[in-house]
């Protein structure tokens, strides 16, 4: 048994933006040497997003305006009372989620066909996140 | 410590259609002999979430209502311009979530209750559904 | 390689009430002696969720006015003809979440500057919760 890890940074573009970490997490399950546990992919910022989707540039679009539609940016967020304006980014990173846990078997993370791990950018412009791909196993 | 798998294949009946997996997951523990650590329950498929909830029927049906009201399928999905005609699904998923964890502890899973781990059928017909079950513990 | 936990039980106030659970999880850390791995916070509760988020007084108030938007208590919900009152509860909870996990390193555990993991109360009164901290790792 052991833990690996590897930490990413990466620059977002703007809002909305969506990063692959698939090819990330499969790295550094090969780098890990481990063969079988739980990877979880965690994002320590508060307006991003990490979780699970198909990554195709239509869905991306559905995501973006799924997202204005359900939690629109005007509406009087009493965040942003304070000169922030990006209390929308902050309730749809809550609800959206910042850490995603994908079991992996016989050195091969069971990530389905047409899955991805994405970090998608909440915050009203590109900003530099920190990712952490923690990997639990044997 | 050790790492113990199960995988699941079940057949969804219909758009909404929700299986309780907390049975498989109890006896997965039983299977596995660990006494303590994390269950992880994972969907490998875009269209499909795993999550918690008290399964009884008003609730299943609130679900889907809920999930038509917030994210409708006539919403002008971009993933829809190709022949498809999932976007709602898919994002649906996105928002829900593929992968739950829970703890475990003398060899006795840690679920509420009225918790019930389930997956719920998102796309628009019943499918063929994979499930993993990992426990990672001592 | 080992498995630590904390068992909390916290009184909520209201509906709506965030509590922040940081600072147990930094102590179950540090009480467990673990250097690397993975946490996992679980509260076994069907009208309750665990989630990220930056704790702070506006944010907490648009948390809930954003759920009253997008989950309102008059939806006509099923689960409320029985003579319960908090389909709402029970939807909100099934989407935001009862289970976030964050990866440690070095004894210290990876969450970012702004986030805290909070439990929120989203059953339509003040009510004992149970929580689990559960540490897997090295």
């Amino acid at each position: 048994m052991g833990v690996f890890r590897t930490v990413l940074n990466i620059a977002t573009k703007e809002e909305g933006d969506i990063v692959d970490l698939t090819v990330n997490v499969r790295e550094a399950l090969k780098d890990s040497g481990l063969q079988a546990g739980i990877a979880c992919v965690f994002v320590p910022h508060t307006s991003a997003a990490v979780f699970i989707t198909e990554n195709e540039p239509g869905l991306r679009s559905d995501l973006v305006r799924s997202m204005e539609k359900v939690f629109p940016k005007g509406f009087g967020y009493a965040h942003n009372t304070g000169g922030d304006d990006n209390g929308h980014s902050h309730i749809r990173a809550s609800i959206m989620g910042q850490s995603v846990c994908v079991p992996f078997n016989d050195a091969s993370l069971d990530i389905g066909t047409w899955q991805s791990i994405v970090l998608m950018e909440l915050d009203n412009r590109g900003r530099p996140r920190r990712l952490i791909i923690q990997l639990v196993g044997e």
